[in-house]
């Protein structure tokens, strides 16, 4: 599959570059036009960085602005940004109530994070915290490290917590909301079409005309399962009884249902997913209190969709539910 | 290709049934499920109606909602909804000031809308007038019809006409604006896949591995010529000439410039082609004024993307600025 850039070695600087120059009302570039952060910061408040390698868009940039992200640093294509980038963020954005960084879990992003963390610390002016996100319930191990692997439920958490920072939360409080914010999103998704990785414009798993890979993570590499290719409703079925073993139950309780597009899967199929997925979930006493449907967290041109369900309580409703003005998300 | 459906013939309805769950704080399914419709709205204001065939979302559906469509009829994937639901939908939303009807430049929709129209005036108490959309520069005829093609300068058109609607214009003011706005707007598109429609499941053209498809529509159809692949320069370059020459001069003059994803294409590079496409109508002294980038008029999963340039005034600014609250735009 062929790509629109100049060259491979620069798609994700050159594509970062147009995205500030669109978005210049709400971001604008940090040190070394290394990293976006937002054009206004807020004195005070308590600094909210993401980040991971580039081809996941509009993650993490997208989700930088008002209520959000103050800050997002981003690598090479599926390639964590570097600790030095990340410690010139803190920096840039600390307001003097500290900062929570907000990871994926693999195992590159989990390392540069942290060691930029110690380093911005040993500055001797900055608090940081960390969050791990690790929704994917589709594996409990992968090639990019230990664990379950942070999928699209980071956008949930992100929106979360930047809205109770944007209130005012303290470090400590935000790192709690982080990690209950993550204890109670699961995600799991399905692709049709591996990635295309711009280096080798090949795809980076093939995918026979009537198979499809189960529990697909966003770096391209294959899932749990290669299986028959199913309709949408056998699809829908399949992960959502996952999401719901998981869980153990949810009958009764409230809900944010979110169907993300993996980057080259129409709008029309992410609808029909959701409509399927609701009425599984409603026919099982879930309430779906809250939705999202969209393309947001990505991998690159893969066709593919996944199916993230958070726990809602009162107080995480109001956090999704408060205002938010990003390129990508605004409400 | 594979797609996430449970069939090709139901593909459409069940995606929209999806899409009003979705959204229903802003949408309601209007007569039959057939057509879908703002949840309130306003006596006494012009009533804005589009729609065409499926496969182009989120247009149309996604642009319904304050501050742009009353209305959205929509048929099977590139076909064109029947006379009977668009007078419905006439009839259903009229607040007393009469209706216009946004239409795209294909022979179907012409003659379907045109029906439309006449049928809903004979009841007698219907105003009903017509802008039709042909900003494609890419053909000046195809096998869809006479004349230029509409395509993504219909997201322009019916912002714009939205906006003066919502703030009280007239009818006759109003079909003179959008006449007005498509006059002053262009676009040009290119693919580097063909679109796979849910029939078939296989690509309504095939490229090879080093062609690229220049002037493609929205409804899988080739376009003007097929050339050798380029790097994304060459081919912003190729587009902002062909619009720059079709328009004279825009020396000097306030533009928006809109890059739009025909549905397979990831962010990155849309981002990436519109910071190419911005320095490249600067260097010719365009002042690029206001933007746009991202996924709105497709061609369901078609990799392509298409660059549309509105010459803008102080008042279509002022209208492209005015709120607006619907699925897929927002502000």
């Amino acid at each position: 599959m062929k790509k629109f850039m100049n060259s491979a070695g620069t798609l994700a600087q050159d594509s970062l570059e147009g995205f500030v120059a669109a978005h210049d009302d709400i971001v604008m570039f940090g040190a070394g036009r290394k990293y976006v952060r937002r054009r206004i910061l807020s004195p005070g408040k308590v600094a909210i960085i993401s980040g991971g390698g580039a081809g996941h868009e509009p993650m993490h940039t997208g989700f930088v602005g008002y209520g959000m992200l103050d800050a997002a640093c981003t690598g090479h294509v599926f390639t964590s940004p570097t600790p030095d980038h990340i410690q010139a963020a803190i920096r840039e954005t600390d307001g003097g109530a500290g900062t929570l960084l907000i990871v994926k879990n693999y195992d590159g992003d989990v390392m540069n994070f942290e060691m930029a963390a110690e380093m911005a610390m040993a500055e001797g002016t900055h608090r940081v915290e960390t969050v791990i996100v690790n929704d994917d319930i589709a594996v409990e191990r992968s090639a990019r490290g230990t664990g379950r692997r942070g999928v699209a439920g980071t956008l949930v958490v992100e929106k979360i917590v930047g809205a109770a920072a944007q209130a005012g939360a303290t470090l400590d409080d935000l790192r709690v909301l982080g990690d209950a914010a993550v204890a109670a999103t699961r995600t799991m998704g399905v692709a049709l079409k591996g990635t295309t990785v711009p280096q080798t414009t090949r795809e980076t798993f093939l995918l026979g005309p009537d198979e499809m890979e189960v529990g697909i993570g966003i770096h391209g590499e294959p899932g749990r399962s290669r299986e028959k290719v199913a309709d949408a409703s056998a699809i829908v079925a399949l992960i959502c009884t996952h999401i719901l073993d998981d869980f153990g139950s949810l009958d009764g309780q409230p809900v944010l249902l979110f169907v993300n597009g993996l980057g080259g899967t129409p709008q029309s199929e992410l609808y029909l997913v959701f409509g399927l997925a609701r009425a599984f979930l409603q026919a099982r006493g879930v309430i779906i209190a809250r939705s999202l449907v969209g393309t947001y967290v990505t991998s690159l041109d893969m066709a593919g969709i996944s199916i993230t369900v958070t726990h809602l309580d009162q107080r995480l409703i109001g956090l999704w539910d408060a205002p938010v003005l990003t390129a990508a998300l605004r409400w």
